[in-house]
């Protein structure tokens, strides 16, 4: 890769300026500027920010840019990142998005100015096409979300293969009409859990039936209690249902017991992220339980690597179907 | 207040030296130092960081310190705080401490670094002396946890008030043997919360009964049922149970369920806290709401206007009863 030396040489100019063009001080002209910018583009010269002098600019700090700190999903992951970043002498500085833009571009704007090392980003709403740009030029890892085909590294598990075994066991233990309670389908994990349901439905011969497949507008547990409100009215009402996470199966639960249902007699039900209180509603609660804090570990050991300019490797961790009293 | 020029004519010495005496330089010598520090003492001057030059040093970061991010309590008034924070072109730094006293001293060497321009504290385990010093020199607030006659600002609940609501409304139903699942009492707030528990038994002539009265060693849900396992045993097996938080209550709850036995009818229960998930049990629970966002959200006002060196007063929120199915 071309040096700033080698930028000042070919522009005729000093190193200082090249500098300034980079940090865009206005005191450079603006043919200079021209003159600079053509070179950086012609020796695709990219500033390393990993390379930087650690004294004057390493902020100890990593950005953990969440859609919403009430989701106890994330809790467990943030935790797991605490841990590591901590045990590596860095602290976090949790970002909550609320998937509003103007958020994003503001804890996007503090790694440019370089008062964070870097980013684990767990938000399926975030600007992806900001968010790739960012990660050229500075430490950035993915946690449980991720981009196939970005240059993002990422730390997750297998969606697809992890819904495909929680509705193959509601099929092998006898089950045939199996909704699904997902997400909004632009998220791709909605996406790939929706293939995992339909791999298992496929295998065993039994039709897909898109009345059986509810899709909520948020995460909460009023969304899941919705949901199942909406799948009881079905004409064929379904005798299992697979929710992609815990909460909105708690929700649906909720909903089961107050149309004076029982769970798994009447209707089995499944979750996703073995949450703490996953077992502690009656019944327990059969969930897919992620390795959350590991999860959490792993990301943030991925970024210090990167930011010490290490290579890393993605990494997809195992799931596990933790049968309760659910199903 | 003495000024930095008073103690600098004082002392003999310029302001710079002063500065370089407070900044800990080492190019001052001892002699000069002592002479410095003991005008210092005398004058009983403190640095301003409050009006110190705002370019150089606003960070423009709030430390929130919490015991735990797990802890589903604190998400809700981070929440607050971030929102608030935000608003007023702040951004937080979350800093859980497990109580481990070298995470506590750590972030509080963050705000003598002027990384952070102000702590919001909701631990109740932080080492206090260490609390207290850095409240003189920096901008500190309490937030649910505070502590009394000390001169740190807070916002809360009225604890004492609001247990024994709780603890009135179960003998107004009909309740004598009414068990108190607490934390532990070196912690201010499980104080106040027994105060109000005996009040309320006082009140209506029941004798207190110290076998009903479980003290947890954590505050996790598995805590809540060891809490109701043992309560179980006692001789004269208690009708109600009052929980000081709503994750002792639910795993009180899980309990009480494992055991055959029906909620409200064999045992009431109120918890503390209205955590969502509270209503998502079966049955719902009868809890103590408190105001856990706008808390958030008004020690981070508190905190902004004391960093802009305004004063600010002490803020006791209204709690409320909330009467669902488990009473």
């Amino acid at each position: 890769m071309a040096t700033i030396q080698e930028v000042a040489k070919k522009a005729g100019v000093s190193v200082a300026t090249v500098s300034r063009v980079l940090n865009k001080h206005t005191v450079v002209n603006a043919k200079t500027r021209a003159k600079v910018e053509k070179v950086i583009k012609e020796l695709n010269y990219e500033p390393s920010m990993l390379g930087r002098n650690l004294r004057n600019s390493e902020s100890k700090l990593l950005l953990v840019v969440i859609p919403s700190i009430a989701n106890p999903f994330y809790t467990e992951i943030v935790d797991g990142i605490q841990e590591t970043a901590i045990s590596n002498g860095y602290h976090i500085l949790l970002c909550e998005t609320n998937s509003n833009p103007e958020r994003e571009a503001t804890y996007f704007g503090m790694i440019k100015n370089r008062m964070a090392d870097g980013v684990i980003c767990m938000d399926p709403a975030v600007n992806k096409q900001k968010l790739f740009e960012l990660a050229e030029k500075y430490p950035i890892v993915q946690c449980s979300d991720y981009d196939k085909g970005s240059n993002i590294p990422y730390v997750t598990i297998d969606s697809e293969l992890a819904a495909y075994h929680a509705v193959r066991h509601l099929i092998k233990i006898g089950h045939k009409r199996i909704a699904m309670i997902n997400t909004d389908e632009r998220i791709l994990y909605a996406r790939e859990r929706r293939a995992g349901y339909e791999r298992a439905l496929k295998e065993f011969g039994i039709p897909l039936d898109e009345e059986l497949i509810f899709h909520t507008m948020d995460i909460d547990f009023n969304d899941g209690q919705q949901a199942m409100r909406s799948l009881l009215e079905v004409k064929d009402v379904p005798t299992a249902a697979f929710a992609v996470s815990d909460v909105l199966a708690i929700g649906a639960l909720k909903e089961i017991n107050n149309n004076g249902l029982k769970v798994p007699n009447d209707i089995a039900l499944i979750g996703f992220d073995k949450l703490s209180f996953s077992n502690m509603t009656y019944p327990a609660l059969t969930t897919v339980a992620q390795p959350m804090f590991k999860m959490g570990s792993l990301a943030a050991a991925m970024l210090i690597q990167k930011i010490q300019g290490k290579k890393v490797e993605n990494i997809v961790l195992e799931h596990e179907l933790v049968l309760r009293e659910s199903t």
